[in-house]
């Protein structure tokens, strides 16, 4: 793929050379975090946004490989109500991109005064985020320009790796990182295959986006890209609670997107299921991923047999993310949008 | 209001009575909650769909009043992965409607295995979850026939609030639960107001509802009845994540619809903001609740000074959701929809 196209592009394609990088950065300090962590099985992950799509990665990565209670928690909880949790069990985890947000920031600080260590998963390292923290995890992404995150989002979810797989104490997984940046490479051959399925969707205003398990981060992230950079009225959520009553939106006008790991075999009967309901609603039926029995319900797919993901399942949602990334990249601008600059947003978000 | 449309308007119409009952049946059984939970100062939270939003409420009750961290578990961690985490000091509430839903069925009976109580927040009092459970915390809301719920819900909500101020020995905030009928009774009021904005929003197929802190509870549930009953694409999101990105989606045909309680200063200058910041994307902006300076900056308002919310912030979300539930029931109808029964759905849902 040559990246003549928007900076997100450019971004996007850099993520082979990021994402080995960032492995190659935070691998070496698994000692380090488990020292950290210590006896403590409860982890608060505090995030807005893309960073907190990257922490349901982790929550899942650290229950399933670690025994570990990943706990997802609003920044709103210290920074609006300042509630004064006992958080001496508990390692606190801040995720954001700048390090500079400032209820994040003020979020850490307060784990911090109610007694748990802390973590800090940014790609700046003489930030706020970074310098207050009892260590940092500093992502090699270099820095990102265009608005919609792409090359950060896969460094933090390397980070999370790191962190869920050293307090595992796997090394076998660890050493599976290595080949993190060949598939995130092979994912990258997508671009066709995704540029072609962004003209199928120039019209479209509405999606479902929709996983389950370890891929569901993916999928709450790709709805996003396609909300920040394509404007699509995209809902984002697990395919359990998508059959819980949303699935009532899908119809001709409404395609369904649905992602998964080849390899998770956990998921891939639900997935099947899912993909059966959604074409018998008169839903178009997008896949990423998948294993033959999704791919052959699919109108369109990315990642299957032409770019396999041959990694486990709790490595695969990394490159997993990359033709979701391509897909909201091409269809901004099938759409007439810029997608380094969506409307009314700028790089770093200060909440209120 | 004289309920005679819809099922699902009738059943908003009971929930001055389905809550004053559900109150009368729990709020005596906070002593023995109390003794359950003991010095467990963490809750796993184990539901989907309109019982998961309820679990948002717990969430931020338990660590606003309670000093306890709510955890808000997928079920798929235990149905899926099997994870095998020590919860030996937590708290595993499971809450669904039906108590059937099999996944948050195993997902309790996992948690109990992994050493954690077990509490079911359910409308059916032989049902699987009831009986399984250590303390069964059964709603008084009579049988619910339409698809969408809505008294299941507020009777979840008065459950949960009960289970956290229980915990929170919080003798004035449980007095204070004898208002509520008169509060929900009063929202019912709004379904004039409601079905006005409904005829406004008969051809928006897209929209966007936020709230933050003890709200994002209700702002979610709200976007989920539009997506059911409506098959609006709502994407319902805190008010900080959707500053974080997904405001891009805002225009002229997509409206925002904000919610806050209108005595929760903690939250009142960030919707004030937020409410700005999607009038300059040219959107229209509805309010539900909120405070004078949110409501000058309202196009349409629900729950103003007409029908006020004069109970604490704790407790404000419980009559919160009532004008959500009636636009959502009048604008069903006023796409030609039936709200009863939403295209691909039935009532209790079993996932895969």
């Amino acid at each position: 793929m040559t990246p003549t196209g928007s900076v997100m592009l450019r971004e996007i394609a850099e993520q082979p050379t990021t994402v080995a990088g960032t492995v190659e950065r935070l691998r070496p300090l698994a000692g380090e975090i488990r020292d950290l962590v210590g006896e403590r099985r409860r982890v608060l992950l505090v995030a807005r946004g893309t960073s907190d799509n990257a922490a349901v990665y982790g929550q899942y990565l650290l229950a399933t490989r670690a025994g570990v209670l990943g706990v997802p928690a609003s920044p709103s909880l210290a920074t609006l109500y300042r509630a004064g949790l006992d958080l001496r069990d508990v390692v606190a985890v801040g995720i954001s991109q700048s390090g500079g947000t400032a209820e994040i920031v003020e979020a850490l600080d307060d784990a911090r005064r109610c007694g748990a260590r802390t973590v800090a998963v940014t790609n700046v390292a003489d930030s706020p985020l970074a310098l207050g923290a009892d260590l940092a995890l500093v992502t090699a992404a270099g820095r990102e320009v265009a608005v919609p995150a792409t090359k950060t989002y896969t460094a933090q979810l390397v980070a999370l790796a790191v962190l869920a797989l050293a307090v595992a104490d796997d090394a076998d997984l660890l050493a599976r990182l290595d080949d993190l940046p060949a598939a995130v490479d092979r994912m990258l051959g997508t671009a066709d295959a995704a540029a072609a399925l962004a003209d199928r969707l120039a019209d479209v205003e509405r999606l479902v986006v929709s996983a389950r398990g370890l891929a569901l981060s993916t999928a709450r992230e790709v709805a996003l890209k396609l909300q920040e950079a394509c404007h699509v009225a995209a809902v984002g959520l697990s395919s359990a609670d998508l059959q819980h009553g949303p699935i009532a939106m899908l119809d001709a006008r409404t395609p369904a997107l649905l992602l998964a790991s080849p390899t998770d075999d956990a998921v891939a009967p639900g997935m099947v299921e899912l993909a059966r309901r959604c074409r018998a609603s008169g839903a178009d039926v997008h896949v990423v991923g998948g294993d033959d029995a999704l791919g052959s319900l699919a109108d369109a797919r990315l990642a299957g047999p032409d770019a396999p993901i041959d990694l486990p399942a709790e490595l695969a949602p990394i490159p997993l993310v990359v033709p979701g990334q391509l897909l909201a990249e091409s269809l901004a601008r099938a759409k007439g949008l810029d997608p380094d600059t969506p409307r009314g947003l700028s790089k770093v978000t200060q909440t209120a």
